[in-house]
């Protein structure tokens, strides 16, 4: 699509009664006491003082700070990711196991590293790749790293994960693009995390990397900056640094947290209750809000689509197709829970599975209008 | 270093009396407006309102428009290389010229791509690598593209690279880092900008692709957002875009581009007036102010380094050392002007060349304070 044709299609999707997903960040009167900091400090990328500070708060709200690490701003999530992944110095070709069900970012972070990706399936529950379901696949096949996903903004239990690592010895990376604020780093388990339009704690474009091992962070952050080292490159980086303005939207959109926080967690609630009483609906099963909302109906995800899409509701198939039925990945490797390569409950939520509206925008009366629709699907 | 370290490091600077480069950026208030239309548009990535309209003006500023292409905005100058470089789609392993004389990005980018860097001279005068060089150096080696740079923020002449294309059969795609605002695409050469804070044009943290070639433009495009085609991913990307935070910078400082323009010039004109009475002193040989101004200085640049930092003045070593002594570069192919691997022009400038402050916040009192140093060198 040309420039022109994307535009249209954006703006297509905002004739949507009801959208499914409106980003909520810092009004521009919010920024401004930090944007005249900015001006004073005549100082807009490489580690300036704004930067320093959003780390300094992200490392708190990670838990990494807790536990002797860092949090590093990046780019973009996906650099968190490649970053991340080449930092660990894992040997070229090392093979990574992560989810079918993921946005594609997180198999291009793992080629753009050097490294062979290996998909395997998730959980029926929650919908992610457990501490159970790698150490049986780690156990039948030559994996190094595990980059599990929390799926649609879910948090992975890290003490897990660093179990997991003390117990099988493969290195463990988490990919928790949509979960900060509510996923922490665990001792021997650093996590990605992005800062996209999308995400409940973005902020436009961006990232973040965080670690309790603060030698990493400083691996990761130096690439940040091509590497350089007192004047010169001895280990190759590229540019993911994170500019000034955009630290700014980040510290005030951490200012706004707690209130967006609670606010999600209401309207989260409110769905759960509404759709326990569907007949052929089922949620992923969580402890908090994520950051979308996804709904399986035995009906199928095209009957669900068309149903909305008829009501003036916009939905998103979040993470859909799964990863290995993308053109560019159909000859990465699969390895399914019954040695074969079928994975069950990731190939049900591709026929079933679709994302709801969910933003705070949203009305009691969108989500009594999303739940009819719901009804009216398997009527 | 750690983020203390580096923070510590960059306020050390801020104590010179006067400093090498202070960006100009536009003021908190001036961004306001453009801050309420995101607020209203509530679209904040992914090809909003704010990058289409920054990516149309930027096409008429680099002539991409005119000759039929575009402007795709996105996360770096690196990024606007390697994803430009992949978009041409060279066989892995193709051979790229570029100048030894230029910042460590170009090489990281050229690797990045899954290219081999060969590393040649500039010329005496300009400070760059010339058509003329790189004639003569693709008769002799196995070239498969050419990555001219426009040494700190020199425009290269567009049209004698198409000749060049035109009659070689080589590719060129020109490395114009600091060119934004200076520097044309040419019908057959494309340009990879950066909008580093460090840049005359510059916004934080983005770079641009500008070409005339809308096919080219739409793969640069389509790469910076994963390589998404109708959902799914057919050619792998990564993520690159820019933000409409980034882009309302963008916006606001190209209003501001002629009368910054302007007195740059003006600043660059009494340099060069009152250095050229000064012996053993030279400078680039430019038709129009570059980004950064450089002297050579026959004492040499370490004596040069001193004296100014003994008058409380901050100097820069921009592109220095040259590619082929830092530590990750030593084993790059490197090829000389007379068959063997000695770069005379890049060596002189290795032990003569120093970055003399240059910023729109200079008074001319700093300028006579520079002159007046820079005459005591030669003492």
């Amino acid at each position: 699509m040309s420039r022109s044709e994307l535009f249209q299609h954006q703006q297509l999707l905002q004739s949507f009664r009801v959208r499914c997903l409106i980003p909520d960040l810092p009004e521009a009167e919010a920024l401004l006491p930090l944007l005249r900091q900015i001006d004073a400090n005549a100082w807009y990328s490489n580690f300036g003082p704004l930067v320093h500070r959003y780390e300094e708060m992200l490392g708190v709200l990670t838990g990494a700070q807790t536990l002797g690490g860092e949090a590093v701003t990046l780019s973009s999530g996906t650099a968190a990711l490649v970053l991340g992944l080449r930092a660990l110095d894992l040997p070229v070709g090392s093979r990574v196991l992560l989810p079918a069900f993921t946005f594609a970012a997180t198999l291009l972070a793992v080629r753009e590293a050097g490294l062979v990706p290996v998909l395997g399936d998730v959980d029926a529950e929650d919908w992610t790749l457990t501490p159970d379901i790698a150490r049986a696949l780690c156990t039948r096949h030559d994996i190094q790293l595990v980059l599990p996903v929390g799926s649609l903004g879910a948090a992975l239990p890290a003490e897990q994960w660093d179990d997991f690592v003390a117990s099988t010895g493969v290195r463990v990376l988490i990919d928790a693009a949509a979960g900060l604020g509510v996923q922490r780093v665990g001792r021997r388990t650093p996590v990605a995390y992005s800062l996209h339009a999308t995400k409940p704690l973005g902020i436009g474009e961006g990232g973040v990397f965080a670690t309790a091992d603060a030698t990493l962070a400083e691996r990761v952050r130096r690439s940040s900056n091509f590497g350089f080292v007192g004047g010169a490159i001895a280990q190759p980086g590229l540019n993911a640094k994170m500019s000034e303005y955009a630290a700014a939207v980040g510290l005030v959109q951490l200012d706004r947290w707690p209130k967006l926080h609670r606010l999600r967690q209401a309207l989260w609630q409110t769905y759960r209750e509404a759709l326990a009483e569907l007949p052929g609906v089922r949620l992923q099963q969580l402890a908090q809000a994520p950051a979308m909302i996804v709904a399986r109906h035995q009906a199928g995800a095209a009957a669900m689509q068309h149903t909305f899409a008829a009501a003036g509701i916009e939905t998103r198939r979040w993470y859909l197709p799964p990863l290995h039925r993308h053109p560019a990945f159909l000859t990465v490797e699969v390895r399914g829970p019954e040695g074969d390569t079928r994975l069950p409950v990731t190939e049900a939520l591709e026929s079933e599975a679709l994302g709801l509206p969910f933003h705070t925008r949203l009305g009691r009366n969108d989500i009594e209008a999303v739940v009819a629709t719901l009804r009216a699907v398997g009527a």
